[in-house]
């Protein structure tokens, strides 16, 4: 594969969706394809889980991290595999990462249990820049009432555990950390020094 | 847990519904409370998800294992394992054999793949009888038409292909098989003398 593949991760409302537009910008002006993706629910089929996972009927952690593995799988091989084989670049808001933390962590299913059921989902799929946009959960919280989607219902505590967690796993995952309560223009800076150190783009 | 778990297996159209119930029928008989029970799709989590496997929404096989696997998962948790802690048997129209005969063989993901989506699914939970109803897929055919459902619609040569890995797969797995050709109550007799033998009700 000649594409590069970048993932943004972090708690709710931490800015990742705008910083992967204009990561996107940046690399375009360069003159790259970038496919701009998100997860869960970026596929036809991965909408329609989406819908499940945010809809009123209850289930156990298990088996959320089993339909975000299954949103993946498709995530994976319909778009972003086909994108990095063409020789696109790919920036994807959350990948294997958020599993990790949301319902490894969070959700106390445990990193292993997590892994094995994401080994077949991910297909072997690395991505060469994981960065992680920290900010406290007070913080984020300030934002979410700016710009609030359905994901962003999880309790103070719970969104604590995932900053924390982030934290936590980042050294022994290979993640960056990049400090997100600067500007949007701050922030943008120092994520682009991170993938022109990172990918020489 | 003190309960029995029995799992009827086999292709589409092989009686395992008519067959579920006749035997529950004499284990009530006999003064054991007696869950019935079927996968994809008994519990309310399950049978949304079992709505978009079977609808129109194209998906991997890797999906559909997971998918079926998030079932198994809220299944196993809020139907199976608390029937058998309190006492009951547990009578279910399809379980991991399923999976491994349709996903890992038929789809062609593996035995390694399937066993891993469903290791967490499963939580520890090992049948004490898996009976596959067997009958050659021109003769489950004629059933079908007077009695299909929606899941009944894979081609002649899948049909063909699960009968044959059912049978490929039984003796390594446990799994016991009886001849589901003859009339209904030959079948339930053949059927009854196995759950007696095994499992001494």
């Amino acid at each position: 594969m000649t594409g590069k593949f970048i993932v943004l991760e972090g708690g709710d409302a931490v800015g990742k969706s705008t910083q992967g537009k204009e990561m996107a910008a940046r690399l375009r002006e360069r003159g790259y394809e970038v496919v701009e993706t998100f997860e869960p629910g970026a596929t036809h089929f991965g909408a329609r889980l989406r819908e499940l996972l945010m809809g009123d009927v209850p289930m156990s952690p298990l088996a959320e991290a089993l339909l975000m593995a299954a949103d993946r799988a498709d995530h994976v091989a319909t778009v972003i595999k086909p994108a990095l084989i063409r020789g696109a670049w790919v920036v994807s808001d959350r990948f294997l990462p958020s599993s990790l933390v949301y319902q490894g962590v969070g959700r106390a299913l445990g990193l292993e249990t997590v892994s094995e059921i994401n080994k077949s989902a991910v297909d072997g799929l690395v991505p060469d820049l994981v960065v992680v946009l920290d900010l406290d959960s007070q913080d984020a919280r300030g934002r979410r009432d700016l710009d609030s989607d359905r994901f962003e219902t999880a309790g103070d505590e719970f969104a604590a555990q995932v900053v924390v967690a982030y934290r936590d796993l980042a050294p022994s995952m290979g993640w960056k950390i990049v400090d997100a309560s600067g500007s949007p223009e701050e922030v943008s800076s120092s994520l682009w020094g991170l993938v022109v150190e990172s990918l020489s783009p």
